[in-house]
């Protein structure tokens, strides 16, 4: 029998979802893996690939020469054509060849890319964006990433390091983000810009439901959503200045590119349902040409959680 | 002998240049006409061209029989590999095919772009980034345009509507732009901005040598270029103002695409010289990504006025 099973990883910044797909593309197992602490992953990428990737094997009970590729998305500035690791967040590699070496541990093909442009891919292969040859996306999380399908496919910029909307300015006496820069659409519209808002709240004296959240620094998005259903005021504001942001960025990126479809992928998106994307949708025509958004879809990620996953599993049937 | 002079039209909103380029790329003859009327040219594009070609032809001592080849850039959304007109500012055409009308009249072929995409593909081919495969060019007038060359290409997205940079939201509580919305790129650093920020401190009693001009709703380049020498407060706040903004633009492209260049054409800037160019230099590295800033050069067009000559030029040539 021909080798059967793909595994592909998302390594995100504070977990790890992994799926092993048979050939007629089915999650046959997965894994979903909290790092130990806030950044832990990026420690070492090479090593968490590895690691999981042989637990994921035993757990599910295949045979290593069942395994036909892996693949990954993992945060940082990489370039995918050649598996290389230019730039990581906290990390000290520069231009590392990451495919070499799980290609030597596993002897089976191994494909990495950003974590955002992944999912994009995968919401153009086999998702929201499928069949369309101009796409946007936005992935909110902790971080807010970008990633463009252009003219038919993935478009990455010179060296790899374009689709960063998540630091387009929008109001440059705006707050300050962790870029350094003042008002990047992350500083409004990721959690920590929602969470820097709820903090500059609850400075004021103001309560909120989530405060205990926001002091250590980490929100899970589906504490977000019951807060904003519960009509928490702080959390609803913080929301509401999220969604307005992130209506602005989208009406810039429409007008730039004229895309067929902007995309909403991510933790936040998937937690808040159509919420955000109906809000978005209500707002964006005061921040474009008319005439580009006309022939202009906004959609929720179809694939939800598993879009790195998917776009990944994609990665290995391109080549 | 074969057919030797290919003939090139910039068709603006005030004035119109001609060049007949001689097969060794040479300009041997050129025209610059205003038209009538602010938007006069606007009014009927074919007239125009055939009038201004025939003008050409006579004026220059040329035969028909040696015309290789017309090609002009003009305002408005065009499908330039159709070679048709889809939609036009003021103009009732939609979809009109403007390739036919002239080729049928002139027996010769003709190809007709956006301008300011035409201008971007001049100086990608002859002028300031010449050999880059990711080049992002803002033109500066009474307007603001955009283009893209991405992955070794023109890039005008969905339906031709992209690249509409000008219209970038820097902050939604800003001045009002003609397009309807608050506070784009065009309502801060075009000549329509700053003269919109010159009437509004003229309003609040302040003197400036431009008084007459912006009143009269229409700033030459090279005033304005000449009250800025003179450190005319107004004209010298509104100067600031516009850079700034286009700065932070910048920034928000060179996050987006992380082109190998940044180009900065049109007739403000050709006034200007070098000014804005050094100091959107000073300013850009607030407003982008530092790891995507060091790999991208900033420069004025190299082609100066005649950007969209040459890339008319390039658009016959890539036949």
């Amino acid at each position: 029998m021909a080798k059967k099973y793909n595994i592909c990883l998302d390594i995100g910044g504070t977990k790890i979802l992994g799926a092993i797909f048979d050939e007629n593309r089915e999650i046959v197992y997965r894994l979903k893996k909290k790092t130990k602490e806030k950044g832990d992953s990026e420690e070492n990428v090479e090593k968490v690939i590895i690691q999981v990737v042989e637990e994921m094997i035993e757990a599910a009970g295949i045979k290593k020469k069942d395994i036909h590729a892996i693949a990954a998305g993992a945060p940082g500035v990489i370039d995918q054509t050649a598996g290389i690791i230019l730039f990581s967040p906290n990390l000290p590699w520069r231009n590392y060849d990451i495919r070499i070496a799980i290609e030597n541990k596993f002897g089976v093909p191994f494909y990495i890319g950003n974590d955002v442009n992944v999912g994009v891919l995968g919401e153009w292969k086999y998702g929201a964006a499928k069949g369309c040859n101009n796409v946007v996306g936005f992935f909110v999380g902790t971080g807010m990433g970008g990633g463009l399908i252009l003219d038919g496919k993935l478009f990455t910029g010179h060296k790899h390091k374009g689709a960063e909307f998540g630091h387009m300015v929008l109001n440059a006496e705006g707050p300050l983000c962790s870029c350094g820069q003042r008002g990047c659409l992350e500083a409004f519209s990721s959690k920590k810009g929602m969470m820097a808002y709820m903090r500059q709240q609850m400075s004021r004296g103001r309560k909120t439901m989530l405060a205990e959240q926001v002091e250590e620094g980490m929100i899970k998005s589906k504490m977000l959503k019951k807060a904003v259903r519960e009509a928490d005021p702080v959390a609803v504001e913080a929301v509401d200045r999220a969604c307005h942001y992130l209506a602005i960025a989208t009406g810039n990126m429409i007008n730039a590119i004229s895309p067929e479809v902007v995309i909403y992928g991510g933790g936040v998106i998937e937690a808040m349902g159509d919420q955000w994307v109906e809000k978005i949708q209500a707002e964006v025509d005061h921040y474009c040409m008319p005439s580009i958004r006309e022939t202009v879809e906004l959609k929720k990620a179809a694939l939800g959680d598993d879009s790195i996953l998917y776009g990944a599993l994609s990665m290995i049937e391109a080549e």
